[in-house]
């Protein structure tokens, strides 16, 4: 290939320059490959397999500077994955006494599978720390806006209030779940050793007194799990990455999609602390992150479909169910990180503007507690002419252009009760603040 | 609608007449849509919020037998959602003194979401079953099988060899791997219940002390979790179920894909023990079950994906991503099921043929078993002599359709080594004996 | 199966009740399927290979009500498809002599695949006549609101000011776009006849002299079209019916996102006719035509592309790529069907309200126009000093609340300049009139 | 960003080095972004609205060698995509008195839907080309192997026998499927020229008599079409696009699964001219081009599927939906592209071995025939004894390991009938060799 087929994430600004970028570009991927092997060597020396001399030169060789990217990418094509023609140049750099110990009893799939483990530990790692800054300021907006009552909106329509604080909890608890879902995976990230299919059986014919101890060995010299069986074809670890990413993606999207709502320009009760800007409107400040998380969203549960079909993976190692997980992995790793990063920018520096929410509490003219009022007025009233008297009413505060309460002080029956709370939007908030503090006490 | 409308399962052989099927039908959901309304009464009863006859009079009131399904689907439609109209009967069916306990304080989706996490439980309780079948089936193949060698096949090739055993281990660990997914998400199934905005504001008003404690007192009744906040657009719980089953759909994929290669004419290592037949070929036996099962592994990937994808859901409660959630997520509780029973009904019934197993051990000329072969030369002759032997021996093989091991005894170099156990493909299973015991001592 | 697992579109709220609901059902499949024996035998007796009798007896045994959904549906399962069992009981109707007829020579695939193709051809004329509905409605829309002007929204900023015209000019295109592409699909749909492997042997075994001429008999009697080849696995047909229900579907669905926004609480410049009601809040009046529109657009893709996916069957007939086509392919003419309903009922009696749209253009104190302004001031003040003008008149505008013509109208500079038609939004809307025009000249 | 982040398509050996890969590459958006500009400000000075000279200083100041892909990649990020960075550094280096006139009028989306467009253009004529010589070789093969004899296979089992010919007939039928699909879609795609809200109005603000004849002289300076609308949020262009490209990959999938059966050490009736290697055993030759069109095929759906969810884009700019098309769209492109160059190469070399086909065609003893002899034998026997004889003779060709025709030869009753030609297999192709010269034909 030439250097016109690189990418430098120019369509992608959802995770240009992101961290988790850099810990899953092509040459993160040559270092885990390249880790993946030397640590192979290590695990069998350790076990007496390979001699010491062996592990020092093929970590000396597993020097990345020596590697061509672009050359292993060309050679990829025949065999059809990118091992091949690496284990052929760490052979030959590894020299002729200790090139033999290269990739010894292993497959492809053992080392790329692996590699792809150390990566994914990594970038979540990275996804983690972002999540973590997005939690925090998540958990200071809720507490700061508690008791900010605001409209609750449903199937885009005030339905009654709510507060911000309820609104920033929930969200917060989203991120909390991601972070348990990616935690609980990442922990359990195993190497893959298995050998041509899966039975270890070359390690044997190489001298292995107890082949099946092998994966352990190597699990710790990479500090990944051991798994129960070689899984070249039992995909549940890519399975329950696709999970983790998509669930997390989603989490986030549901945020954005609110940001994206309350920052219209008629809405205006959030914005974001630094918007964009665009090239014919200089006045515009668009929500440019809760847009990149959105459009992350709406990619990830696809990405994330691609790996579940993979699970029906033939044989002992596929032919194409394998080859179709590693971009769409990757891709879900930058979308999920890229939008980690994009979350904590956003809730770290989310203006909020509770002026703007309690001015919407009185578009419907009061309306928005009518649940409240028929509730009040029914014992007062009798039910059905407390119904008939609000729909009455309701109909002449919007013809009015009057708020339901003015209209429900002049009643002649109700001068006695005082209504001026209930018809409060303010008030009407519920259990909101207690739904909030209780949330904020998950950690 | 018009019973012309109905669907009777015609199209889905997968899942026609499962115990899943039943239990996800629109009969199950209207059942489980009367339970979350009686529940819904009965926990206000129990905190005094409503009179005790309420509970009593709705509970009688949500007979499924008085409740027409065209009716409630066709009048479903101005409004957007089933629980509208069946609030309407059931209220109208309580009676004027307790019609008004009916639904109060709840909104529809309180109720639609309820319920459907009752109809959840319960098909993941069949769905369960049938994996622990599965798992059983699969536990006995796997140790009866414990050391019948097969080719391991890679990329469609010939590889090295393995082990049934193996194999149907590694089934077994992917249904179990199914079974833990399943059982923790099913083991925190909520209620939902939130009022309007999820604020549980109707509730105080209609004299709850403490609103915030009904969620719980409404999970009692009906057996299923307490959310720690209301998730109308919050949906940890729906995504969980998506890849939960997407996982075990996935899962049992794999087996049917396996199935489906090794049933194949030319292959014939295993045959599904009543085969389905054809309208055109009396003679064939086909592997149904494994092709209904492949069926379902090809859709949930993406059933989940929409799942996933509502996530993103705007606002206090959505326009269209929570009615987008519906019906995926009961195809996809469904085709799980359906995949299920039928993989328990495989796998009980799977006819294993190790002589063809054997038979095609041979078919490689004995290159089955290079890997080994290199191994074990490269000290007696030197790595490259080793190689360059192997290599000619290999083309002769095939040209005089003779086995490799035969044509190595002629080998004068090779005539004082014992090559026979090296040569022999059966004896090449490497760790498969020992992986197979330590997999099944998982439960 | 019991009747328990029928469904009644109780989920469904989109398509029940709608004339493709009634098209697809288990009873219209069923009809199909015997349409398609009844012609196959029609089409044999037509070419003198079945007596003219046979014709008839199984015309007659034909009869949808003679048959048993349900039983059909359950003992589909042996076989893997409905074709078997049906096939049975036609055979048994038909009587002893005319019963050897029935199905003479085709394979399963070829009857479910031809009654799908007719089922198909129904379906999509139906949601042709409710596009045509649509395109009218939005038709009417465009020209009576030609120059009605309202803010041009992006990235939920407002940016320049549009016309409501233009917007549903836009909204018609795209239902005409989804019309051309059904009406090319729908031209097109063939009927399958191959046999058992898809070389039409079999009617060769029982006689037929020219049995590559049977297809195109046979498609003559169903108005279907004759295919080039029978495509039991070259799945063309059912992929270009992807194709254009993904998107007509999603056309739809950016009619129904921006309804959902203009109708939001706070905009409100449209309105559905009939909004839905809410179990809660009785004066809410929800966008349900827009939500459940929304709906099948998420939806939709994801169908699409498991038939997509079912591209890539193997052999003559697959094991499983063709079964996890048939409910996708229904669910997707349903939604989309349920869709275009919608979409006419909703652009029928759309409410838009352009006094609200115009007040908005007021929203952002004539920044809207701050492009034009510039390109305005450039000329006259040079264009460094224009852009520092705009800039802090912008800043003053918003802070001192009040329009931004006002202020420039108090520049000193400015005071020969007459800027009111340039500060002027309801002015600033560029060709939307010309372009409106000239999208409605498209038929 | 560091060159860390850059891909170097090291996991994607599916399109590497491919000339669609080079044609997809950030240069070539780079290129195609700098072409839209250009002709931009081109179409603009043609129509009097910019200075000649400002024509050719932008032209001179759009080298792409001038531009740092990294650092627009990184700024992109502010703005949510790369056209504002690319609009600041060109209007630097166009200078002071025609920088101007770069962009003027434009806004993001016009430049970078139409610089997709060109990149699209150019991608698929690299397909189309390798779909032609994909073609090519196909019709070779399905007229040199017209009656080669062969298993057909129905849900895993050998049916009925077809020839190669017809098979590779059927490839062939699909891949001019294709080849229509994608060549209808090039010829129509559009420029995108709108401006901040799709109406024109700057470029009438700038003082273009007739701003809606600009996208049509625009469309000429890139020889692309003219849209009848701006299509902003109206993305029949791209939805198009997925459509064709989702068709193809899959289509080319349908060849892949094919050839992956048919090669699998069992069956061996074809084989890569050129299969990839093993890193752990040399003798096998796997069939990697096969593999990787497979693995694109299972991803393309999704890509597809997540660019039809793109069509719900909300107001006349979309906050998500637009970025969510940019990096899948790519991807389909190159996935398609890469697997085109595959199916190329893998038909140009297939090879077929027709004396595997034919041994094959005996596995089943004759049964392969039975359908036939069904035909042939109910005439002389009577339907129902010739069917008990079948039954009884097919177990017995099973126990007795010979083939049916012999043991048919040797019942009393049929001593006259010669059924020699029945029970050959290779003489039931039925009218496999009428349907391939009829599908060659089509051009």
């Amino acid at each position: 290939m030439t250097p016109a087929d690189a990418d430098t994430s120019l369509l992608a600004p959802g995770w240009a320059g992101s961290p988790v970028s850099a810990a899953t570009g092509d040459a993160a991927y040559l270092r885990a490959l390249l880790e993946a092997e030397t640590a192979l060597t290590r695990a069998q020396a350790a076990l007496g397999l390979a001699p010491a001399g062996a592990a020092s030169a093929v970590a000396d060789a597993a020097d990345p500077d020596r590697f061509d990217l672009p050359s292993l990418a060309e050679r990829a094509r025949s065999g059809g994955n990118p091992v091949i023609p690496l284990v052929a140049d760490l052979t030959r750099a590894a020299g002729e006494e200790y090139g033999p110990y290269v990739h010894r009893g292993a497959t492809s799939q053992d080392i790329l599978d692996t590699a792809t483990m150390l990566v994914a530990d990594r970038a979540l790692d990275l996804v983690l720390a972002d999540l973590a800054r997005t939690e925090r300021a998540l958990a200071a907006l809720a507490a700061a806006h508690r008791d900010t009552a605001m409209p609750g909106r449903t199937l885009t329509q005030h339905a009654v209030p709510t507060t911000f604080g309820l609104k920033a909890a929930g969200w917060r608890s989203l991120v909390l779940d991601a972070r348990d879902r990616i935690t609980a995976v990442r922990d359990c990230l195993p190497v893959q050793l298995g050998g041509a299919a899966g039975t270890l059986a070359a390690f044997g014919a190489y001298g292995a007194p107890d082949p099946a101890a092998l994966p352990a060995a190597y699990a710790r010299e990479l500090g990944l799990s051991a798994p129960p069986l070689p899984w070249h074809t039992l995909r549940t670890p890519v399975a329950d990455l696709a999970g983790c990413l998509a669930f997390t993606a989603g989490a986030l999207g549901k945020l954005a999609v609110d940001v994206l709502t309350l920052a219209r320009t008629e809405i205006g009760e959030v914005a974001e602390g630094t918007g964009g800007g665009s090239s014919a409107m200089p006045h515009k400040a668009n929500p440019v992150r809760a847009t990149l998380i959105a459009a992350a969203a709406r990619r990830a549960p696809h990405l994330a479909a691609t790996l579940y079909g993979s699970l029906a993976a033939e044989d002992e190692r596929p032919a194409g169910a394998w080859h179709a997980e590693w971009e769409p992995l990757r891709d879900l790793l930058r979308l999920t990180g890229g939008a980690a990063r994009d979350a904590a920018d956003l809730t770290e520096h989310l203006r909020v503007l509770p002026e703007a929410m309690r001015a919407h509490l009185g578009l419907t003219h009061g309306l928005i507690v009518s649940e409240r009022l028929s509730a009040e007025l029914a014992p007062l009233l009798g039910r059905s002419r407390a119904k008939a008297l609000l729909t009455e009413l309701a109909a002449r505060a919007y013809a009015e252009d009057r708020p339901l309460g003015e209209l429900l002080a002049e009643v002649p029956e109700l001068r006695e009760a005082d209504l001026t709370a209930a018809a409060d939007p303010a008030r009407y908030t519920g259990s909101a603040a207690e739904l909030t503090d209780r949330a904020l006490e998950r950690r």
